[in-house]
């Protein structure tokens, strides 16, 4: 089984320290939600869904620690809680997902009492976690099959264990593929300017016994070229109404790259990660992080001063270059607008 | 005037270690022509042009330092010198071009004295360099009215005075725009494994004043996407007699990239470039460099052990996704096999 990032443990919240990997396993062990924060902003907890669990254990570290007295002051720890850990960062939307639903949980809370509230907060981001984990294993079901027996599979940035509470979104149908015999080669795109897929995705993978293949990102579209690729599969950090999707910034180029080559490109990810307030990809608000992160790494200086850097962590790729879209309730084969809410439409009814 | 990064000065050949910049100014003083190919191989000088001319002057320095004491042991020396050079890169074919020259010059002295030899490959040695910075300056002039004011233009990896003898061949243009008053932005593509887009092109630039942005290859594709970049201009290593361009691993995704965009692919590159001999790309040997380049940076491990690494150093764009290729002799707009063979005639007759 796959390493879970973050767990609650003896009144704990801990997070494996993923900016460590894969030199050092550490674990940090935060005292309030702006700590929390910090850990999410500086990526030591990343993946979409892995921040929104995060996140949620956040609200419950809070009110564990200050131990508020009356109901009042437990929902206004709460609210505080929220307010800080929405501020973490801009475009994943489970994160937003999760601390409504703690903060929904708090507020209906029968009973006047404080301990009630975090009692139902704590039960709130338990079972946010639990679903995550059921949601990696139904992406994972669903995807399966369109894992090719002694094919290559190219992914990029980190949808795995570490992104997720379970066996991850986009990686998920690897891992499942793998359990069942499949034999297939892992082509990891490096991910720069963090390097998520040598870093983590190898890792995690090699762990699991998979055969990883870590190329720079410039090398994907001549590994296309060279036909050793069958199918991508990325993960997703926002998914628009119409189906455009937010994901690690490389994303769209691969998009682009894989239709030119006539190439399945796979999207996976859970429901909480479609943000049906939007009607398209455009209206997705993209972090912009700091140069530094190009313009240096592990304190080396790459680019000479007075150079400018871009790096937008995300980018959006457009619904129509997406062969389908994997989620926990089945696969939208060419989404757009109308199969997308006929999925909801599905689950509400 | 751009730093020129092989020099013969006082009879010694000097070489800018570029694996140094943008942090250091070292220059190396090779003695031998195994020293030479070495800091071939090493990428300590690079690019297709400068390769060429730094092999001339390793066989002149054979020469000077070995002091053969007749004619039969100077030719002698120059073909063991020649020998030990082939061997520093396979991709670039202006090595392979400018040691040919030098030992043809060598067959070709007149006078029965090994001193007679070494001054025609001294002189040949020059020969090349001279040509190289004149070959630059008619790329500039050739390419500068592509340049748009105002505008954006995207380069790959290096193919600058770094690159050269001279003021580069894909930079060349933009040198020459930016000393006509003209303003532009420069996107250059961090170009990894070995960041000589981050390292030198940004440096070289930043020197000579143009406004360089860097960005992580990865983030090309959205940046055309949001309409930033106006042309993609990017050097070359080998050319087959169709067209098929052989430059540094991403240019052929660029090339897709630029082409999904509807954005210009130029490429820039002298004419010793050119492998009439080979029908197409696929017949261009391409150099698969040490795995952890791609692992590990500045010695510090990148990937997990036990995963593989993908790390071809060049790939091949079709002719078909080159707008035009810009030589000294003036630019081939869609360049084909009649288009070239037609520029090779006008040259000979």
């Amino acid at each position: 089984m796959p390493v879970a990032p973050v767990r609650w443990e003896n009144d704990r919240l801990a997070i494996l320290d993923q900016t460590r990997l894969p030199g050092e396993t550490v674990w940090l062990y935060p005292d309030t939600a702006e700590e929390v924060r910090d850990a999410i902003r500086a990526l030591r907890v990343r993946g979409a869904p892995a921040i929104g669990v995060c996140a949620a254990w956040g609200v419950a570290l809070a009110l564990t620690r200050q131990r508020p007295e009356s109901a009042e002051r437990a929902l206004e720890t709460v609210r505080d809680a929220v307010s800080i850990l929405r501020t973490a960062r801009p475009t994943a939307v489970n994160l937003f997902w999760a601390l409504d639903r703690v903060e929904r949980a708090a507020r209906e809370t029968a009973g006047g009492k404080a301990s009630d509230i975090t009692e139902s907060v704590l039960r709130e981001a338990a079972a946010i976690q639990q679903e995550d984990e059921a949601m990696c294993e139904a992406i994972g079901r669903h995807g399966v099959s369109l894992i090719p027996d002694g094919g290559g599979v190219l992914t990029h940035c980190n949808a795995g264990s570490l992104a997720t509470a379970g066996i991850g979104t986009a990686l998920a149908p690897l891992y499942m593929a793998h359990a069942s015999g499949r034999r297939f080669r892992v082509y990891a795109d490096e991910t720069r300017p963090l390097l998520q897929g040598a870093r983590l995705t190898a890792w995690e993978l090699r762990q699991a016994g998979l055969d990883v293949t870590v190329l720079c990102d410039n090398m994907a579209a001549v590994l296309m070229a060279s036909r050793r690729v069958d199918m991508v599969i990325v993960g997703a950090d926002r998914i628009a109404s119409n189906g455009d999707t937010a994901n690690k910034i490389g994303t769209y180029g691969l998009a682009v790259l894989a239709r030119a080559h006539d190439i399945p490109f796979y999207v996976a990810a859970p429901s909480s990660t479609f943000d049906l307030t939007l009607d398209n990809g455009s209206q997705i608000p993209i972090e912009e992080r700091d140069p530094r992160e190009v313009t240096s790494w592990q304190g080396i200086q790459i680019a000479p001063d007075g150079v400018h850097a871009f790096n937008p962590a995300f980018d959006v790729t457009p619904a129509e270059l997406i062969t389908a879209i994997i989620t926990e309730r089945g696969i939208i084969q060419s989404p757009d607008r109308a199969r997308i809410a006929a999925m909801f439409r599905e689950v509400s009814s």
